[in-house]
């Protein structure tokens, strides 16, 4: 008699990875689904969940919560690079599918599992995130991917489901909602398009508080460990601050950008506490960073942002740049506090045992209390050399 | 018989401009005045400035409207750059200082001047962005800087002022203002501090509208060259786009910097028509232009706007950037749709001949038509080589 | 009656291009050759090689000189640039073949040809530079490539071509030699290890001269417009320099890399002239421009270099890049002399009407004349403003 | 009685703090001197120096090495970063002068002394770096600089001190010479000129061996832990290595930069184990790291030996490079084999056990294990997409 070979499938409950689960077992695999919960499923989405994996026939479904170690492993480097691709965008997607494909590899060597499994077409970056982590951190285990190798579209998906005996009503959601503690991405018909803004109603919270509102979030080492005066682990931190923050519908944008595999992109999302943290924590870094520690930042920042979002989070200068971001953050303490109103927010400002701002040495425009007016002018002078002796030299007359 | 000295005045009619003006005078100089209007003052303002001048005692006062000379010569490229310093300032009162200093400059040349004079203090960035100018292109006439100098508060200038004969009610306003086409900048009592919000009449635009509005920014090589379907040269429109924002009370922050002279500065600034500008262009762009061209322009678009910031607009790699600007823009063409409401806009999409998105080649994330799930796996196959090899070399565990 | 198909071989004359040549004809392909002239090939060796060619059946040959145009879109801006990859090695062959395959596609075109050939293996770069540009210029043409599809070892060609009846001596030449105007690639069995240095008479250019000879080099707007006094065009000037250093044995090194394809490669080279060009440019450089148009070229210049080894050559920024060289050249004008010794070379120092040394506001370290002892006390005092307030606020001991 | 104020100078034996010994103390000071040596001082000389201080009235001389401290804190992120200013300069004197500063203010501390003194002209970086460092650490010390004040030059020094009783025979040596353990710096008539190259005689070592011969270096993190099988720690490596290579008249260039004051200068040095140990280091960290760790490395290190030299070590950005340039070493573990020559030396190779090339994936330009020929053709063609789209969308010709 012969062992099915074991898969592990990379599962969330919804179309693309419920076709995977029956495909497989058809294919004659023995498919154990994993769940990874990086804060977008509640404890009942979790339960449902699991009983529709048993269902659809897993040999054996596990829900796992990372977030706390996301959390540290990314999030916290997000925030420290106050990381938002194109400007625009904290993440939230690219970051938590590295994070659920090693989850993944972990427990395929628990079982001794002889693949893996995950959904994602053969268009999009989700695929590169998956394999480049599977294929770094167990070449040995085979990589299946049907979406990808059938070039299925959702409506095959649901014709060979329901052909096989599976009618869940999955048509219902006209938006592809993907939920993580670091955002909400939304992507739908006009997503497809260059020139259509998502409907009001495509975004997950609606506009519930028109009444501003006051927070103040505070930090240390550049983390988020206390809101509005109550202390709490960063993480959490952060899923209470999306909850009131979202009332506003707060952090909606659309974000443009490159993918991985050379075509444009596009993709709604609403990321409320993200955007209200990273900005705030830039603010605290203008005021306790010097102006070439927030330059070589943003430049280390961006590009981890990059990196982490092309899929090459193994590659060592992330660790690197991971440390370097660390050891800027030893003075980046204090208090900011953001306003809050419909669809956005203001930044009021900060206070910090290390703020730079009116020491004694003079105030902006005002008073030079450290040096005088003769310094001021050596100083221009001497500025003005290098362009002088340029403009003397090549006799430029600039008119 | 001795001929008086002459200088040239750079003059707003503010409060340390008149007292520059009056002071020189009693010093023996025959001071000659200049307002350099860069988008600032209306009509009736500039016939007011002018009479309050001969008042003051001015010898001779000429107006000067640079805002063409100003636009294709700064704006032009801090909006092929997105320039906003920190990722927050459009540079509003930096660009404009380096202009009315050139300007000062030809007049001053125009009739040959000994002396030219400007009534910045010795604690802020202006004293820098004007004498870096006039030292570089006119090195043989003397700078004058009476306030600086001095050391004087604004309640010793009007002391001093109305001891001799002058009293104008210069106190009524709280805040200064300073305004111009690329937007005002507010301070006042909490911009000194770090932690207060500037109050919502601190700001010059009330809100007056709270419809949402739909308006169209048309792009030709980067530039706006057209406003709702109407075609006109970019200055008017950026006017016009600013007259109908500004209606919104969009584009209110405060900007907190590195001061040329080391210390940090907090700023107000409101600036609708600049904000709304950059980003739709920087849409248009997220949409045209490669990931490296992208890339590379937010390289030197920021280090332009730093050294432009830094009064180093002269250093002949300002130019060489420009150039490079320039040269990234010639399929930056096409429409952006752009929703004004209340205190924030958001961005709709964009329609150009250049899209490089939802072409023949694949949808994000839906379907590839140029290449294959084979092809997908061995790029991820070779992409993923450098960091499978140091993971096996260096027999990384990741656990 | 059939047609055959008709299909371009970039041919070198070498053993893998001549496996393929006849292995396509074998293959039922009318097969045409190309030997595009980068500067490798004598006359008489072209005269050679097209011989051979028509010895193993091509149905037609053309020998393309491409040298000026060559220089004219790659080398120009490679010495613009100074760009030597990793800080060592001129891309003497990675240029070259974007241009091999530029002209290679032009052929195809003009005989319209149904695909196009090349030799290259599928563990190197070359493979990644012929694609690219055929399937960026040329998407409709197939690509061929019989040594990457049948993954043969030099000697399986050989054994094959032998047994088809062509016996030439291959295997002579223990070193793989690659010439061309920008230098001379060498690999052989030690560039396949870590340890081993290439031995003296790998390197094409036996040292011949040992008596140190000054030469001088002119440029205009950053090219070599002249040698020893007389005048001719660049891509003359590098020949000419070429013959008369390499007789001193200059310009051997090993360029150790990381590939396209993941892998590090490790190649030696050598190139007198193309090293003692950027060397003798980057010193003129050093005297006639400001610190930050040198950072600015430093870094647009080595991302071209990367990109274009990498064979990006058609991304748009590589032409924005260009632009931005070009005008950083307008004062690049002036004489370079340099001493050739025996294996090295210095640089004796430079002449230009554009240099920014020496000019009347002071000598270095010796004499200040446009600035007095408290100018530079007041410029140090401001400079240093930043770093006193950050030990003063965060009381920073430095013990 | 009055108590003199107390002086602490920062003396070297040569004419400028000899100077300022004597006129200080005629000037009133109790005048105490400190001799900072970096590796320039041999015992005797360290005497001789001390013995001098005391016949010109020094009320108390002390030497102290620091070549250790130097080394931790300076030289071990220079190899590190591979830092070469202007990709030629290797930091000899700029680097010293900090500590040096650093170690005045320590002993200027320990005495309660007023004032510190430095014998830098007006025209030069040295004040910068010495002043900047004073005050930042020691603010409320008053700074002296004679010869910056005084604006003499060295003719107007020596008729001074002759006039005032002493008579050393100061002008014998034509070439200023600057000695520490990373490097040698030579100025003279000829650095004062743009053309002129330094004569044989104006360096400090003279050539001694042309016979070849091999060296290894060994490293362990980053560091020289060992020379040819000798282990010891890495400053005495240095002084090993430099005593072998100076023999073959290695590590001799002219620097010509850009000073801190805006005017071009030009040195002259000499430093043999500086440029082989940081060639050596750069070759190794091509072997064991990835293509993107050293291209940051190389970001962060050039602006590392930018602020270095222009004496803003203690901005904190300096500590955050540090930390990310150590955090890249761990696996820089290996041997470099060198082989030195005459005036030159070149690089044999390496042995490392992080070695990334020759693993199983393939062997460059040879064969490919790790990935078919498919696999290539799949990678080429989605990394060729975005040009490819880019040509299409915008129907370029490239002809």
């Amino acid at each position: 008699m012969t062992t099915l070979k074991k898969v592990v499938l990379a599962y969330s409950g919804g179309l693309d990875t419920s076709f995977c689960l029956k495909y497989l077992q058809q294919q004659g695999y023995e498919v154990h689904t994993i769940l990874v919960n990086t804060g977008g499923f509640s404890t009942e989405e979790l339960a449902q969940t699991e009983k529709r994996a048993y269902e659809l026939g897993s040999a054996s479904h596990i829900n796992r919560d990372i977030i706390d170690d996301y959390y540290q492993k990314a999030i916290k480097y997000l925030v420290f690079g106050n990381v938002l691709k194109n400007n625009t965008y904290p993440l939230s997607v690219s970051a938590e599918r590295v994070f659920q494909a090693i989850e993944a590899v972990r427990f395929a060597k628990s079982i001794n599992a002889d693949a893996i499994a995950h959904g994602s077409t053969g268009a999009g970056n989700d695929q590169i995130r998956f394999d480049l982590i599977f294929r770094t951190i167990a070449p040995q285990i085979e990589i299946i991917t049907p979406i990808r190798d059938l070039k299925l579209s959702r409506q095959q998906e649901v014709e060979w489901l329901e052909q096989n005996g599976v009618s869940y009503s999955w048509q219902k959601a006209q938006y592809s909602i993907n939920k993580g503690i670091w955002g909400t991405s939304v992507g739908g018909k006009e997503t497809l398009t260059s020139n259509q803004p998502l409907p009001e109603d495509a975004f997950p919270s609606p506009l519930l508080n028109t009444e501003p509102r006051k927070v103040t979030l505070h930090f240390e080492n550049g983390e988020l460990v206390g809101l509005n005066g109550k202390s709490d682990k960063p993480s959490a931190n952060i899923i209470a601050l999306e909850e009131i923050a979202s009332a506003y519908a707060i952090g909606r944008d659309i974000h443009v950008g490159d993918t991985i595999i050379g075509i444009k992109g596009r993709v709604g999302f609403e990321a409320a506490a993200p955007l209200i943290l990273i900005k705030a924590h830039h603010l605290l870094e203008k005021h306790v960073l010097t102006k070439w520690q927030q330059y070589w930042k943003e430049q280390l920042g961006n590009w981890y942002g990059m990196l982490f979002h092309e899929g090459q989070y193994l590659d060592p200068v992330m660790r690197n740049i991971e440390t370097f971001l660390s050891d800027t953050q030893k003075n980046v303490n204090g208090t900011v506090t953001v306003t809050l109103k419909p669809y956005h927010f203001s930044l009021d400002g900060i206070e910090s045992p290390h703020d730079l701002m009116n020491t004694g040495f003079g105030q902006y425009g005002e008073m030079n209390n450290a040096w005088t007016a003769e310094d001021a002018k050596g100083f221009i002078k001497i500025t003005g050399n290098a362009q002088a002796i340029y403009a003397q030299v090549n006799k430029e007359s600039y008119d």
